[in-house]
């Protein structure tokens, strides 16, 4: 598809982490419409997201700054902020996102995997958009109450 | 110890990267007079390094830019260039580092783990500097043709 750089895009909710059945950590995005785009991601990266998603407790247990915040300390060290990240093209089975930062106004974008898309969009606290045709294309509509689960997602999407 | 920011500094190689006997990842730091210093490191950043010690052959399996990929592209996207890391710190079991970066020639710099400071300078292929005082502390002389085992190492290392 081609809906990177262009076209309709939606606000998404990090809804859920968790693992599918053949243990791949996969994370659930979920529109204000109930769609919801399982994107799986790698390991290292599911735990920097998970650490993020937990409350303060838990992330008091670990001590240091991981790399994700290394990364946003880095790029507000220099005088930039994070904007928003945009899940904007999903080919042969791979999604792929962009950062959009800015200084002093002036904006400009780095391409980024989605994991490391998310991971810093939760410590930035800014939106997830995903391209309106992915989520046509791969999101599916969860009714209110419905338990989905990670493998019920499209099985040709390669974690990342 | 009140190394940071101030004292001697030694260039390392990093050297060797392990599992000590309870399967934690440990990397070696080796100066030019022989001496090795242990750093524990966490599974991701181990990863992160191995990626990078490793030879083109096995990173191109690795098809994406990994977390630390994406570190140095924001850096040098905001027209900073990463100059060295300095592993200046030892306090109550833990190492610190301090990345040294520069722009349009103004220094500055910021804190990080090793394991972090470590894989970026594998990527922008810079120097890692040693705390001479460190190297005094925790480091051991390794003989031509000896074979440390990271086990040998000092055992009041955490992990970071």
């Amino acid at each position: 598809m081609t809906g990177r750089d262009s076209g309709e895009t939606v606000p998404v909710q990090v809804w859920r982490l968790g693992r599918d059945e053949e243990d791949e950590d996969v994370i659930l995005l979920r529109d204000n419409a109930g769609r919801v785009l399982p994107v799986w991601i790698a390991p290292c990266e599911a735990a920097a997201i998970w650490l993020r998603l937990e409350h303060e407790q838990v992330r008091s247990v670990v001590r240091r700054p991981m790399t994700h915040d290394l990364l946003l300390a880095i790029i507000e060290r220099l005088g930039m902020a994070v904007e928003r990240i945009v899940i904007d093209d999903l080919a042969n089975g791979t999604y792929y996102a962009t950062l959009h930062l800015q200084r002093n106004g002036e904006p400009f974008t780095i391409d980024a995997r989605p994991s490391d898309a998310i991971a810093l969009s939760l410590r930035a606290e800014v939106p997830v958009l995903v391209a309106e045709e992915i989520m046509r294309q791969a999101g599916e509509v969860v009714d209110e109450g419905q338990q989905i689960e990670p493998e019920e997602g499209p099985g040709d999407v390669d974690p990342d």
